[in-house]
């Protein structure tokens, strides 16, 4: 919003802001003065609050099987307990391949952009800090949500008794804060030619990210800023690319570099996992944005109705191509649809939370939602889906292939017992 | 948004509805099966993240003097840190009149509803988690943010050397979850010649307030969530009213009990310290809204710009009455004002993020704000308000004195060596 306007154009057209840049920061002069350290006493009670002892939700569930660490199949949002769109930092997932957060100190932390640029630029965090921000409410979600892939993780998926925390738990949402890479770029001075960002994170495994340019000046953000404070270590403290409404894998965390270059890197997550197979030996390369998507909260997958009577249905709806239009809720398995309301304001590119009153008459049930965003684009059946891939329904049904960006409508199905179990298959 | 649509319509409608509320509820049931309780690790890294080593912003400070508990002045947001709107449930101001946190299981916690109504009504959380929600991001504000009031508090608020925590940090920000209290309040059967509601806390002071029928029909909720989770013990967990735009004192937390009453009652917090005392020995009962208020959190008291060059000057405006329409910022200690830029989406009754790029020269230069909400009110001076107070300065400046809603233009003062100070005084 603030992006285009005054406090931009002011840091651009003023020669001498970059020299004051390099020079040092506010944030790091914010200790307290006066403070007498004997009496900041950090672990008191209440310095840092906790929650209560009687909430236990992780984005760790022993039921995908065996977790030795961060490098598994990622830690899931436990969507099951949400409410309102703002995912906790705590409980946001985290997809990492393997490698453990990096123990950055923020001071020592540089970002580096170059490449295809007339002025190479080096910042610091407190230069960041200075620079015109904005904050923006996004989602994030990793290509793989949802999707059955080869391992425990799509076993799990595809069982009756997955919890929505194993079909959906790849996706968070997040108020954001961070300076424009738009204005970044303009500053150092794109030159002719160019097309691309390669985005580099600082982690042992240097993550590296194809972006296009178009799409860096567009909404792309260096955010440093998650719900209003630092980054979390596992979100990419403290710095990393965001990229609404793009797979998970392009929003590089702890990000050191980016480099100005006329056509994409083939990295190891352009070129690996990431391309999506088809049947036909073919794949699609490049394949950035997140389709319009919803699923129900609650009641989901492992919950019980205790009787008959009122419930509301309540769910989260997002779309990579903007804001979320419309959500349909069935609870006759397809048959009949009714709209649900929205609770606004709805944020393009984030989840957006729905709810519709309904009453249960103990009978069984199959609930399911679809969303339609801004485009007018329909979240499709695992049916459409299949013929929009080219594929029979069994290609989904197998945990044995890697599956992509699925977003197929989710059906529950209630039990006369109250029990709620996964009905994708 | 959606309190008013059909999933209201068909919980109120329903005469079986209440009977189902009773039963039980599907939070309850929501452990996740299958799920090895061995494997689930709770402690294990990453299960329930935290943030960087390097990051230390807590709420208590040394510096107001000795901090022996919660029952001190109130633990304060640093501000000075902040980033977008949202405020960390972790860094929430607390202010709690000497009473810790009730360690309350919310299995076994109820809601009262009675008094002037026709069905009275217990709750469990389970039920309220079965009605319709809502969620809306609100501001909360201590009415004696910002004010010198008696005590070293006041002291410390009053020098030069105050940072914008001392100053500015008893309000924060969050994304609440809860049900409205005006469908609560449909479903039992409001009573003719009813006009107030008294609302009551479990802690062990158990707080009360009362609080004007009309409001509560308006936009009063019970909530149970906070960004996203659980409210946090400090907030009220498992259920605290919420009140928006009004005084932090009606947001009555570990909420337990609504009665529906024809006049208000003169509870302590009604009786004493709320009422503003005004020079002629009278004073003000029942204020409830609080006031159009900005200030700048970046640069702020005890910060330091460490040499000349292009600052985003950054802050947060909010008020009682409705959205924030316009922020102005000054450069040259009120000559001069431009408009900052507005951060959307602007939400009603809640902080909103301004900001305006600004080249320092190097000279003294006094920042300051004022902001204009949606009925037009507009921040004013501190000798305009002594004026609406009929005062003289020197009431402000004692701090013998308590001051409640005190919204006051804050001008912070960059010296020379790039030194930031409070400059109210």
């Amino acid at each position: 919003m603030n992006s285009k306007g005054s406090g931009r154009r002011r840091f651009l057209k003023d020669g001498a802001a970059l020299a004051g840049l390099t020079v040092g920061a506010v944030r790091a002069a914010s200790a307290i003065p006066g403070a007498d350290a004997s009496e900041l006493r950090p672990n008191d009670p209440h310095a840092y609050g906790e929650r209560s002892r009687f909430e236990d939700s992780t984005i760790r569930i022993g039921s995908l099987g065996r977790w030795t660490g961060i490098s598994d199949f990622g830690f899931r949002t436990p969507l099951q307990e949400s409410v309102g769109v703002i995912t906790p930092p705590s409980l946001h997932y985290i997809v990492s391949h393997g490698y453990d957060p990096p123990d950055i100190d923020p001071r020592q932390h540089r970002l580096l952009i170059h490449g295809m640029v007339d002025r190479p630029l080096i910042l610091t965090m407190d230069d960041l800090g200075r620079l015109p921000s904005v904050s923006r409410t996004h989602f994030l979600e990793c290509n793989a949500n949802s999707a059955p892939f080869s391992g425990p993780a799509g076993a799990a998926r595809v069982a009756p008794t997955a919890t929505i925390q194993q079909t959906h738990g790849l996706t968070s949402c997040s108020e954001w804060t961070g300076v424009p890479v738009s204005l970044l770029l303009e500053k150092v001075g794109v030159q002719t030619g160019a097309a691309w960002l390669i985005a580099e994170g600082s982690e042992a495994g240097e993550h590296t990210k194809s972006i296009p340019l178009e799409k860096a000046m567009d909404d792309l953000l260096v955010a440093y800023g998650q719900n209003g404070e630092a980054l979390r270590p596992e979100q990419g403290y403290p710095l990393r690319l965001l990229v609404p409404g793009w797979e998970g894998i392009n929003n590089v965390k702890w990000l050191r570099r980016i480099k100005v270059v006329d056509k994409p890197y083939m990295g190891m997550r352009e070129s690996t996992k990431y391309p999506s197979l088809r049947m036909d030996g073919k794949a699609r390369w490049f394949q950035f944005e997140m389709g319009p998507k919803s699923v129900i909260t609650r009641p989901s997958g492992g919950q019980r109705l205790t009787g008959p009577g009122f419930y509301e249905i309540t769910g989260l709806a997002w779309s990579g191509a903007g804001a979320i239009r419309r959500v349909e809720v069935s609870t006759d398995g397809g048959r009949s649809w009714k709209d649900a309301e929205l609770q606004g304001p709805v944020h393009p590119k984030a989840h957006t939370r729905f709810g519709l009153g309904w009453n249960w008459d103990g009978r069984e049930a199959v609930l399911q939602t679809r969303s339609t965003d801004e485009r007018g684009e329909v979240q499709p059946t695992i049916e459409e889906l299949a013929k929009i891939w080219r594929v029979e329904l069994d290609y989904f049904r197998s945990t044995s292939n890697i599956v992509g960006h699925f977003n197929a409508i989710q059906p529950w199905e209630v039990g006369r017992d109250g029990s709620v179990r996964n009905a994708l298959f």
